[in-house]
């Protein structure tokens, strides 16, 4: 399991939720795995081109998070996709405070502002949506580039594809035999 | 800075508010140390109590978020203590938001319940007070053990206060020269 792999051998003495969440998602990469996830992102190639790190740390990664449950891994086209079980789905808003937290610290906003798709509106800073009250679950959002955007510098088709408003979860390049 | 102690050199290319938060909270053991925080456990010596870390890796971690301007070290009683800044503070709903997720994994329910004091409701998912329709900042919460709560296994002085019903934020353990 991920936890034995991970840190859970070091935090098993700490008697919290917090402790067995980071056992399961609070190693290197990961979450930044799951955010990829959660954009559409389900190819390895390009897992591997969009965070640029070794085919190794990241067929670690990938294996851990599908035998903890938070990815199903899926044959499709001759190649494997990785998607998200609805135990990773479940950790949106965590995912979501932590990238509120880190756009707080920019002083050039947001650089992904997410609406819901069934009004149009904005969430808040909670995850909810302000008119309709209700925090969507990540299926009913849409993705866009906000005011803190820069492409500059990033040359893979997932930060291209980043440049446009995308649905979450839906796949977010085209799953190609040419890819 | 944290970031380049810790993961920023590797996520530097990762144009993401959650990449940045990482690079902050994202090192080992950091959000445990926060979620004591967060708790009211503010020394040194309690911290590494309750962890069960070394000395060094906790130095370094204390450190490391005081220059992040996550924590304040405050001269007291001829000791340091340890309190959140409001950059720090700030990170309680992704705190909040991983907790719950970890403890939807477990069976036995929730080691810890999290009520809005001004009304004495629990929060529900979202971190919301149910009843007054806001997230509550920390400060007006009182946590006390839940369901999950078990106690065994852990003598220490944090451990043993955990037990109890608790404001967040407040200092948890008297601060006298005799611990």
């Amino acid at each position: 399991m991920l936890g034995r792999m991970a840190l859970g051998v070091d935090y098993a003495g700490q008697d919290c939720s917090l402790a067995r969440a980071l056992e399961l998602v609070g190693e290197r990469w990961t979450l930044l795995i799951l955010r990829d996830c959660f954009f559409g992102v389900r190819r390895f190639t390009d897992f591997q081109s969009h965070l640029n790190i070794s085919r190794a740390v990241l067929t670690q990664r990938l294996t851990a998070l599908v035998e903890a449950g938070l990815l199903d891994r899926r044959p499709r086209g001759g190649r494997e996709e990785y998607v998200l079980t609805e135990r990773g789905i479940a950790l949106w808003p965590a995912l979501y405070a932590l990238t509120r937290w880190g756009e707080a610290q920019s002083a050039r906003g947001p650089r992904r502002v997410f609406a819901h798709v069934a009004c149009g509106t904005d969430l808040d800073g909670t995850g909810c949506c302000p008119i309709c009250g209700v925090p969507p679950p990540p299926g009913d959002l849409q993705m866009r580039p906000g005011p803190g955007f820069d492409a500059e510098g990033r040359d893979n088709p997932v930060s291209a594809a980043l440049a446009y408003p995308h649905r979450l979860l839906e796949p977010l390049l085209p799953a190609t035999a040419a890819r």
